[in-house]
C-alpha cells in the first residue's frame, strides 16, 4: 500500500537506506523446493555493485546478501525470504553539506515536502541503492523461471545508438565491456563518451534494451494488470527512467496498421514482431521487447542553483562521488524487474504447482 | 488479482464483453459527501462514444450510464458505486465470419490458448469498449478533485506531429475539431490524413499528450508505487498503447544532466521543468506532462493472411466497421484514468478527510 | 481497500443498496471454462430469500439475478463475472419514520458519524440485503470446487441446542424444516420458539455449524493469510455475527493438550479431530467444522428508546416487516462465505490449472 | 498475497524461522515525524520474552530488536522499517528426534504436505517464535495511536475464570502477577493450576480478553473489511487461538433481541454496550471488548503416539522446554494485534494527516 512492495504473487518488499545500517527486503510467496544457486545472487549483485569499473562510482560496498530465512538445505521453503546487505561504506558526513540543501532534480525536496522529516543522508530511501534488493530478488526469481532468458543491454548512450536489432547481435559481448553495450565497436565510443562526460564533472542519459525469450504464450491479465502494464510499472519504477515504449513503441505511431500488424503464420507464431511480444497485454510466444529511457543523473560535480530549507537561493557544491552515467549498472535492476514480472505473472497463470524443480 | 481491478484506494473494477448483455463497473473508496454533476459523466462518456464524427467507427451506442448505488440525494455515501452500460447496437453476427479465426494483432489467440474459451463476439472482454467504464469512474474522480486540471489533446497522427510544447497551446481548441488535436491548424492535416487512411480500409497511430494542472507537492510513493510508475501501468493498460514518456522523456536520454537538471527557485519551484512535475517519483508541484504513444488499429478494411482454430492459413475478410484512428476517442480515456491514478494517490497522502467538498 | 471486496484469487466486489434500484457484483478471477447450473445459483438464492416461509420476513422479492459478463454459451470466460439483482419490493416509505433517527443496534447512527451522508432507506449499504451478492459467488465457487461439500445448518436457536456432533446427524434434514436445522426433533420446537418470539414482536438469537468435507491437505497460508483466521474474518463479516470457533474452540480452553491433541494415524488421518480440521492455519485433510455466533434481530416490533439527527431522545416505534430469527436465511450465506473462502485459497495452492472440469 | 503480510495501510511483512538466523519483518506505511520511544518496544518484547518467569518455557532469548531503517533522530521518516531480532539460542540439535516425524497438532504434518520441504527445526515457521515481531509492529502501532488505550488479560485457565467484567478489574494488576490476569485473587490459583500441569508434563488453555478504549465512531470498513471481521482475522491469525467473540459473543445467541440491543442515549453513548463497541462492522464510539479462546500447547512432556515421514507408527518423545500455557506470553501478542488492526483502520478513515504528532 505504502509503495515498498512489488509483485502479487511472486511479492518483495523493501526497506533501508542509503546511509542507514543496512538494506534489505523480504520476498514473499516464492515457490517452495527451488535450488538455489548463491554465486548467480552474488554474480548480479556484482554487476549492479559501485566500484566495479572505471566508468561507474567509485563508492566501495561490498553488497553481500546474508540471507535470514526462508532457504533451508539449499532449497527454498515455501515461507517468506527475508534478507540484509549491510552498508559498510556510508560515510554520512559527505552529505553534511547538503543537510538543509536541496539539490536539483533529486528527490530532497519532494520528500521533504511529503514527510515534513527527511533523512538528508545520500538521498536516504530515494537513493538507487535500494535497487540492490530487487537485483536479489530477480535472481532468485531467475532461478524459479528457469525456461524464460532476460537479457537487457544499453542501447544508447547520448547520441550513441545501437542501430542493431536485438537478433542481430551477439549476447555474450555484453559482460565484455564496462558498459554493458550488445554493440561491441559502439561499446568503445560509449565509454570514451562516459569518461568525457565524467571528466567534465557532467552526468549523460541513455537506452537500455530489454529482451525476454522462452516465454509460453498467455502470461498478462486482461485489462489493467496487463503483462507490458505490469512491466512499464516496474521500469518506470526504477531509478532515474523516463520513458519505455514496448515493441516499435513510439515508432509504431507513425506507422499504418497493414505495415505494423504482425501476420500469424501456421503454428502461431507470426511474421513480423511489432507488437514486441505482447497483444492486447498477453504474451503471445513472440520474443519479448522494449525500451528503457534513462535520463541523465542528477548528482553533478559542477556547481548549481538551488534553495535550502528556510527557502534561500544557495548554490549546491559538485562534490562527492558520482555515476556519470548509470545505464551499465543498471542493465542488472532492469532485468531483475523484469524477471520479478514475469514470475509474478506466471504464478497467476500456471499457479506455483506449474513451477518446474 | 485477476486484472479488472485498478487502484488501491479509488478503486475501479470492470465487466463486461463487446457484445455481452451490458458492461459496468463498481468504484470503490470513493469518499462520501461529494456532489456529482451527472451531465459532466455523460459528457465524458459522449466523447469516447462511437459515431460522434465522420472520423471515428459508425456503430452506434447510446453509451448512457445507470447508476445502481453508492448515490443518495445527488451526493455520493460511501459506499460502493455500481453501474452499468447496456449494450445496446451488439451485432453478434457481425462476427461469424471469425468466429473461428484469429485476427493479426488482436487479441482473439492469446485469448484462446489462455482461457481455452473465447468470446469472439468483437473481441470480447479485449474489446476497448471496456474502457466506457473507465471514463465513467474517471469523470467520478475529476469531480472528487477539483483543484487538479487535467487535460489531454492530439499531438501527433502518424507524421503530423504539434511541435508546440503545451504551454504554448489554447486548450479551448482541443473540443473544437473531431481530431481533439489542441493545434487547430495541424488538426485540419489530421483530419485529412485520418479520412484518406480509412478511405484505403487502413488505420494509422499517433501519440496522445497528457498535462496534470494544480497538483500539490508530494502525491506519489517511493520506491515501487511511484506517481510515474502508476501512471505509466494506467497507460500502458489502455488498449493500443505502445509505450509512454514523462517530462523530456526519451529526448532526456541524449541530454547532459548539467542540461536537464531543473535548477530549484526559491518557493519550490523549477526553473525548467524536463521532469514533467515528478522527482523521485513524487510530485514535486510542477505540471506533468507525458506521451502516449498509439499503435495503429489492428482492425482493417484489407483482406490479410492468418490462421484458424485448426491452424490452417485463412485470409482475414477486411468487413465490417473500424476505427481507422483510435486517438481522437482515447483522449477522455487518457484523461480518465490520469484522474484515477491522481485521485488513488490524493487519498493515500490526504486520506478521505483531506477531499474539498 | 474500501471494504467491498473479499479474496484475493477468486475476488468479490459487491455494491447495492436494501432500497436502491439494484444490488450486484462482479466476480474476478474465477478460472475459465466451468460449466454453471443456473438452477443451482437460483436455488441457492431461494434459500436466503425473503417470504420463503412463514417464521422469515415477509417482504417479497424475486431475487433474480441477471448476469452481464463473464459467461460465454454456459461456461465461465475467465473474464470477469458481473450480475445484477435488481430491488422489485423496495417501499422506501416504509423508512420515512426513522428517516432522522437512528435505531438502537443498527448501523445508522455510526454511518452517518462515518459519512456524513446516510442512505436511511432500509439500512441502506448496511442491510443483509447485500449478502444475496455473496450467494451468488458462493453458489459459483461451490461448482468450482466441485471436490469439496459445504454444509451449515442451524445448531441452536436461544437455549434450543442440538446436543449431537455433526457426523452423527443426517445432513438431509436440513432443507426438509424452514429453521434448516439438522435435527428434525429439535427443528420443530425451534420453530416454535421462533413463531413465539415473533408473535411478541421480539428476535432471537443463535448459532449456525458450518462442515466442510472432501477437503485436501494444505490449504492456507501460513503466520497472517491462514485458512482459520480468512474463514473469521468472512464470517464476522456476515451481519449479526458476534463469534467463531472452530473444532472444539472455547471449550478447548479448558482441556489439557493431553486431552485435545489429535494423534495422527498412519496415512495421516487423526485419530480425535479436536482441531476441527485446521492445524497451524493449514488444512489437515480431516473435516473442518465451526460455529457462528448470531445476535438477535436488532429489529423488533416493539418501541424501543433512541436518539435523532439532533442529538433528541425519541421513540422508534416498532413497525414493518422483520425477521425474528435470521437463522434459517443465514444457512446459505455461511456456506456462500465458507465456498468463497475455500476457492480463494485452493487457488493459492493449486493455481486455475489445478481446477478439475 | 502467501500471508507473510498484515494490513493495508499500516502493513506488517514478517519473515524467520524459530531456529534460523533471525527472524524480523518490515512495517509500512507508517505515518512519519513520530517520536519512538524505544524502551516501550522493548518493554513489550519482553512481556512476550520465554524465560521471564517460572511458568514458562525456560529457552533464553535475548529478543533485542534492531532497527535498520525508517528511523531518523529518532523519529519515522515515513518510509519502511526494517528489523531484525537475532536467533541466540537455537539449539537445533533438540531437534534431531524429531526430524522425521510429525508431532500431533503440530503444524509439522500439514507443512510438510503443503510444501514438500520441511524446516523441522523448532517448527520453522509455523513456530510462535515469529509473534515476536508483531510484537514490534504492535508497540510501534501503540505509540502512533496514542489516544487509544489497548489492553489484554488473561480472564480464564482451564476451569478458572474471571468472572468480573473487564470494566470492574483494575488494570493495574495484570502486570503484577506472571499470569497476566487483571484479577489478582484468581490469578493465584491460575499459577497453581499452571504449575501443575507443567509437573504433569501436560498442557492447558485459556481465554484473553482484550479491550480497547478510546476509540472514535467510525472505524471499520463495511460489508467485508469490518471492524470485527478484521480483528478476528488478527486474532485467529495468532497460534494457538481456536475462537474470538465480540461483546456478549455467544451468550448473545441466547438472548432476545428487546435483552441484547443497546438502547442509543443523548450524546450517542448506548446505555449497554453488549454489541461490544462495534455495531454493523463500524466502531460506535463505546468500549471494545472482546475473548480469545487459547487452545492448550500441543507440545508436551509426555510420550504421544504419531507418525513418521515414511508413514511408520512411531512414538513422539516428550521432551526439550516448552510452554505449560502460553496465554501469559499471549497478552502482548493479542495487544500488538489490535493495535494493528485498530491503526490500520484508523488510517483508512482519517488518513495519515489525521495522526497526531
Amino acid at each position: 500500500m505504502a509503495g515498498n512492495t512489488y509483485g502479487k504473487r511472486f511479492q518483495l518488499t523493501t526497506f533501508g537506506e542509503s546511509h542507514g545500517e543496512a538494506i534489505g527486503g523480504v520476498i514473499d510467496g516464492c515457490p517452495a523446493g527451488i535450488s538455489l544457486d548463491m554465486d548467480l545472487i552474488q554474480f548480479e549483485l556484482d554487476r549492479r555493485k559501485p566500484g566495479q569499473s572505471k566508468i561507474v562510482t567509485q563508492r566501495k560496498e561490498a553488497d553481500e546478501v546474508r540471507f535470514l530465512s526462508g532457504i533451508f538445505e539449499g532449497k527454498t521453503t515455501g515461507t517468506s525470504i527475508g534478507f540484509i546487505i549491510e552498508n559498510t561504506n556510508s560515510k554520512s558526513k559527505d552529505y553534511d553539506h547538503i543537510k538543509d540543501i536541496y539539490r536539483p532534480s533529486h528527490a530532497d525536496y519532494v520528500y521533504d515536502q511529503k514527510y515534513g522529516h527527511r533523512d538528508y543522508r545520500g538521498g536516504g530511501r530515494s537513493s538507487a541503492r535500494e535497487t540492490a534488493c530487487r537485483v536479489v530478488a530477480g535472481a532468485i526469481a531467475k532461478q524459479v523461471l528457469k525456461e524464460l532468458k532476460v537479457t537487457a543491454y544499453v542501447s544508447s548512450v547520448g547520441d550513441l545508438t545501437v542501430t542493431k536489432l536485438y537478433h542481430e547481435l551477439d549476447f555474450s559481448e555484453i559482460e565484455k565491456n564496462p558498459v554493458r553495450c550488445a554493440d561491441p565497436v559502439i561499446a568503445i565510443a560509449m565509454e570514451d563518451l562516459i569518461k568525457t562526460v565524467k571528466k567534465d564533472g557532467d552526468s549523460i542519459g541513455g537506452v537500455i534494451t530489454c529482451v525476454i525469450q522462452g516465454v509460453p504464450v498467455g502470461l498478462g491479465e486482461p485489462v489493467f494488470d496487463r503483462l507490458d502494464a505490469e512491466l512499464a510499472k516496474a521500469m518506470i519504477g526504477i531509478n532515474a527512467v523516463k520513458g519505455i515504449e514496448f515493441g516499435r513503441g513510439f515508432a509504431a505511431t507513425r506507422m499504418r496498421g497493414s505495415e505494423h500488424n504482425d501476420e500469424i503464420l501456421v503454428g502461431g507464431t507470426t511474421k513480423t514482431n511489432n507488437a514486441g511480444g505482447i497483444v492486447g497485454g498477453i504474451s503471445n510466444g513472440m520474443d519479448i521487447y522494449f525500451n528503457v529511457a534513462f535520463k541523465p543523473t542528477a548528482t553533478l560535480m559542477k556547481d548549481q542553483m538551488s534553495i535550502n530549507k528556510n527557502n534561500e537561493e544557495v548554490i549546491v557544491q559538485g562534490k562527492g562521488r558520482h555515476d556519470a552515467c548509470v545505464l551499465p549498472r543498471a542493465v542488472p535492476i532492469v532485468e531483475a524487474m523484469a524477471s520479478i514480472v514475469m514470475l509474478d505473472m506466471y504464478l497467476e497463470q500456471y499457479g506455483k504447482q506449474g513451477i518446474d524443480k
